[in-house]
Order: C-alpha cells, then structure tokens, then sequence
C-alpha cells in the first residue's frame, strides 16, 4: 500500500494503470474510517484491479459553524484498516494542495443541493460535489463507491456525473448499521452512550 | 474524418485511443470555421496523434436577447475545412445530447466571469465553464486549442482546469487577423463593409 499526497503523482499513477488497462475503483472519505467504508472498500475490490481509498477532511463542505476542526483525523488507525482491507493506494492531500491560493471554481448541482439537509447546511453539498469532481481528476477511477447513509449526497452526484459526463460508474451501496440499528457514521464519536440511545430510536422506529 | 453525435460513442473512441498509447488533441468550436479555427487545428495536429474539432452552438452561453437562433451553423462547409486540415473527429452533438431532461449542473468560476464582457453577459462565462467540463469529459484530450482573441475565455479556463485539477494542457494560440488587423471571428459575418471597416480602427488605433 502507498500513501500519495500530491495530486499529479497520483494522475501520473492512474494514468499508468488506465493505460495498462487496469480498473481503478475509489472510495472517497473524510478518514476516520469505519465498518461502513470497510463495506465500500470490500465491493470495491471485488469489482477493480486498482483500489484507491482517498482521505480528505474537506474544509468547503463545512459551514463556519460546523465541526471542520474537531472532525476526528486518526491517520495511523485509517492506515492499518486500510492495510488489513488490502486497500492499493491510500490518496490523503493536504488541504493547500487541494485549494491553492487563488482557488475560484466551484461544481453546483442547482436545487438538489438546497433542499433537505442542504437547507441548514448552506454551501454544503457545493463543497461535495467540487472536491469529488476534482478527486475523480486527481484519481481517474471507473467506478466509485458511496453508501446510501449519506442518500441526498449519493443523489446529487449521481446528477453531478450524468450532467458533466465524468466517465465514472457511481455505486451506491447499503447503509451498515450497529446492532441497536444506528447508522455507522464517523461522527457517531460525538454522542455519548445517553444520546448514542436517543439516536437509535430513529432507524427503530421507522 | 468521422462524424461523432453521440457523447457514449465519443468516450469510447477516446479511451481506446487513450489505451493505445495516443494523444488527444481537442479545439473545441461553435462551428462557422475560419482562419483562426484553421491555426488552431494544425497547431493541434502537429503535437497530437489525433485531432477532434468540436462544433457545437451551446445554448445554454447566450443570454436570453443573445444571437443563439441565428449564429451560423453552416455545417457543409465546416466539414469540408476539417477535411482539408486532416481532422481526425468531429464532435458534433446536438444540443439534447449534451443537456437531457433535468441537467442542473453548472461548473463556476468566480469574480473572473463577471467583469468585463461578463459584466454584460450574465451567465455568459458560467455557460462556457460548463459545456467546456463537459467537452472535456466527452472528448478525454491530453491538449486543449483556444485562441487568444477570446483572452477573458482563456484565462478563465485555464483557471478551471487548475482548480480542478483536470488532466488537460490547456494551449492558447495567436490571434488571427484579417489583412485590415480585425481579428477573424464568426461573428463578423454579422458585419456590412461600412461596420467591418469602422471595426478596424479599433486594432489599427491600438
């Protein structure tokens, strides 16, 4: 496994693999990795010679007021899963490498992006869709992975990809769950055993 | 020289090429060729393997009291100059295929588009950001052909394509000029002699 940090690098090594007629498949994370993207990696092995894990915590799909600093970054335990997944390359920038000054260029999916959780979270959905079109530039996958936890994210950019006619097959694949039925989610970290019960009644009572 | 219509169709002929080991060379157009199409397409086939001229009037860069109905479309004659430069493709879909039933998606770059000839044209440059995306998406070229004369075009793409990180070279070429300094362009086809001579001052003067 090979951590690249710079985004030519990485074209440069997708480039290869395209031309050597290997599939590339990439699960886009934000790290703090759990049994969810372990799924997502897992399918995306099964179905292409290449697996590219990319780790970005991406500040544009943060609002000001939202937990862009506190979000969990465990590097070293993202690494070892994605070891044992036998993940090929891990693609974990730096934030200066992905928005160098001057930066100005945004990807909008209009509407999609504004409703549901996308009414509270100004600009959110804005930063999602601009950093995936910039990681599929910087990795070239055939196919990429989400889980359908996120469903308004996974919607948009199927949108994103048949608007644009980015050459990338979008796999949505089945929430993992805890065994009381909570969602798997990275940010799950934030509730405490009390709380972490009161979300649970969600998913039980639907 | 083949006509391609079809954005599914184009992809595949470019990835076989890509896979081959061949460069992509793309000028991108609304058609009504002239000389400075022309200087475009044989600096493009001196670097490429294989030259694709795409002409497509894009509907969605013309304001609302634009010239969109009646920009030339003479397709005959546009065919013939890309036979005579050796033109490998020409992309040319129709406007169905590029913007389907529920396309909201739009590539932006900011401030950039909105001063000068964007200050008049609203949404002008939001239109090219995105059906260029889109061409390049379609067209996968390793070198892009714009011509200068186009400068506030130029630089905005090139500003896209670095934020975005999309695999491309982006080439921006010499004006070209009729024998009096205007500078060739579609558009002057909209001129009588009395305006086409009143439109050389500008050159001349400067």
């Amino acid at each position: 496994m090979r951590v690249i940090r710079n985004i030519r690098q990485m074209q440069k090594i997708a480039r290869t693999l395209q031309r050597a007629g290997k599939t590339i498949g990439l699960v886009p994370t934000m790290g703090a990795l759990h049994e969810g993207h372990a799924s997502l990696i897992r399918a995306c092995r099964k179905n292409n010679d290449t697996t590219i894990v990319s780790i970005f915590v991406n500040p544009i799909q943060f609002g000001p007021s939202e937990d862009f600093n506190r979000y969990p970054r465990p590097i070293g335990q993202d690494s070892s899963l994605c070891m044992k997944e036998r993940v090929d390359f891990i693609f974990h920038p730096a934030a200066q490498e992905m928005y160098s000054a001057g930066f100005k260029t945004y990807v909008d999916v209009q509407e999609l992006g504004t409703r549901l959780c996308g009414a509270s979270r100004q600009g959110h959905f804005r930063g999602v869709t601009t950093v995936v079109a910039k990681l599929f530039n910087a990795c070239m996958p055939d196919r990429v992975y989400f889980g359908r936890k996120d469903a308004q994210q996974a919607l948009i950019i199927q949108r994103m990809v048949k608007d644009l006619n980015i050459p990338v097959s979008v796999k949505v694949m089945p929430t993992v769950r805890e065994k009381g039925g909570l969602a798997v989610s990275s940010r799950n970290a934030y509730l405490d055993e009390g709380r972490r019960n009161d979300a649970r009644v969600i998913s039980q009572s639907l």
